[in-house]
């Protein structure tokens, strides 16, 4: 089931707003097939390890499949699973998760029925884990939003100074480019965005042609005065989108934007405290976001947590020691408080990335 | 030579100043006996898994041998073990690092001589951190001082108010003291014994009757007014060291101390900017240290780090978030210097502990 993970990962990003699921047929203790939901109204993963199977020659009947999810059991953009898996003959299915969406479900009940041994619950917790986008699309009107923050085992993400200066190795540089092939938007704080002036663009090797940049999402109660000088409302006006207090939309910095192309979005709340769920809600249903990358800077990365938004948090601990008290944290911007108020994670996964460590985290 | 390496770690603590050695003897792709050297004075890791061979009715002779460290050489407490491979036949040895102590090196050759098949550098990195504390043993003065920290993603380990509030998760809590009951010393600073009034005593659970408590120190350019008052001052005084300024040392609070049996150290330097070796090396050749624990807080770990003296630091990265930047960092006290300035570590090993992660660093 492990594998299965695994392979289900590969489809995460292009699956949207279906789930990212992996499978595996196994003979004995042997992998034999194995495939994966690799895009959205593109076949389903037990579909995917069955054809995988004949391609290889290999009959599935009488074998075991691992599934991360339970097998659909209706008619959407492809066929059921389920009859899929009867007609092959498999003989016993092993499911990560149930499915949560009462359309699809139903399938363990329905392989039950036509004599497949079925057993559920295996990694339960990583296979819902998988599923966590695909749960908070159907229940909510938000993106799922991924936090990602790299910094020294102190907890810094620059010098006191601000300058764009490398926190991770370049390893972790590369992943947060694989991450940022996967979303839809990219957004940061207004610090971060006048701090170091990023192109917030995807710069992972090897890219295809038809690539689209994600959208370049700032959060801040400042608009700037002169957008020519930043490097993403020179090079894509029309792909940025500033979100802002009420105020600010309505400002005259706000039209000479707009006048770019650029989009300026009033936020209820106040500059301190933008209400980020209206913000991150019009980017799925304006612009169709099924995945956003949270980037910071500490203050943006703190709100999201406070407000719930962050569904996933990737935090890259350098093995580096800053020292320095006065130079700005990952997550910042609370008060006093005592150690039992801190926001508490779950963590997911840990991964070496060159010189750093990885960490996955998620809301408990 | 995985195995071998954990099988060393066993002795950890206890082998001083020899340092912890792990062997494996091999049969074909079975590992078919083990040991490694429990404590100062009994047989070698060699030794103790030829024995382990010979209790298992297992004949050794045309086996392979994996050993962290080159078997040594010359009559010391025990014979040269290179004659116990060479009678026990074994036919190949397979060693991690060369011995780098010259008296007893030699043992790659010695064993070639009598035909055994040597290959060397296996694992070479692994093995020698596991020798480091000997490397510093035999080069220095100091004892091998591991620093630990426990901290937020954020870097914090305490909230504002210095309440003492666990950070981190009770699997985290037992590993602390499981290295407590393997350390001479377990050293602090001065802000962490004020805020917290610890008793520096590990409670790890089923420790030896005849177990002693390592010393407790604490470096401070203060000292108490009112020794009764704390922990570690009335339940046993006589194992308390202060290492304090040299004004400090011959003050009237110092006598108080010295008549109580506590001991006060002057160390040469600022209040600010106490000259550590100094008082590192007198535990080693005066109270007979060859392992210090340093448990904190941010400003000593980093004066530690600054001054060369942390040769592990055991980091517990906790899956929680402060947020509050006015709280204590786990290394503080530079000023404003830039990212490249940041002292750089390398990560050596990476484990979950818990809900948490720890993570173990070496100095570049």
């Amino acid at each position: 089931m492990g594998l299965a993970v695994e392979l289900a990962l590969r489809g995460r990003g292009a699956t949207a707003p279906n789930p990212c699921v992996g499978a595996v047929l196994v003979s004995g203790d042997r992998v034999v097939a194995s495939g994966w939901h690799t895009r959205y109204g593109k076949p389903h993963a037990e579909r995917e390890c069955l054809a995988d199977a004949r391609a290889k020659g290999v009959d599935p009947s009488g074998l075991t499949m691992f599934v991360t999810l339970e097998p659909c059991n209706h008619h959407g953009k492809t066929p059921p699973c389920t009859e899929a898996l009867i007609e092959a003959g498999v003989a016993r299915v092993v499911v990560g998760a149930r499915d949560p969406n009462p359309v699809a479900a139903g399938g363990v009940e329905t392989l039950r029925e036509h004599g497949i041994e079925v057993e559920t619950g295996v990694l339960e917790q990583r296979c819902r884990d998988l599923i966590a986008d695909f749960l908070l699309w159907q229940n909510s009107h938000s993106p799922f939003n991924i936090l990602k923050m790299a910094a020294t085992l102190d907890g810094k993400i620059a010098s006191s100074a601000r300058r764009p200066e490398p926190v991770s190795c370049p390893e972790s540089f590369a992943r947060v480019h694989d991450l940022r092939s996967k979303v839809d938007a990219v957004v940061v704080g207004g610090n971060t965005f006048y701090a170091d002036n990023p192109s917030l663009t995807c710069r992972k090797q090897g890219l295809p042609d038809d690539f689209e940049q994600p959208l370049g999402v700032i959060v801040t109660s400042r608009l700037p005065e002169d957008p020519a000088r930043f490097t993403l409302l020179r090079e894509r006006p029309e792909r940025a989108i500033f979100m802002t207090t009420r105020e600010a939309a309505v400002s005259p910095r706000a039209d000479a934007l707009r006048s770019r192309g650029t989009s300026v979005w009033p936020l209820p709340g106040n500059p301190g405290a933008l209400a980020l769920p209206c913000g991150f809600e019009r980017l799925r249903y304006e612009r169709g976001c099924h995945y956003t990358l949270c980037e910071g800077g500490g203050r943006f990365a703190l709100a999201l947590l406070n407000q719930g938004l962050a569904d996933e948090v990737v935090h890259f601990a350098a093995p580096r020691i800053l020292g320095d008290a006065s130079a700005p944290s990952a997550y910042s911007g609370r008060g006093h408080i005592p150690m039992a108020e801190a926001v508490n994670l779950r963590l997911v996964d840990v991964e070496l990335s060159g010189d750093d460590v990885m960490l996955t985290l998620r809301p408990r």
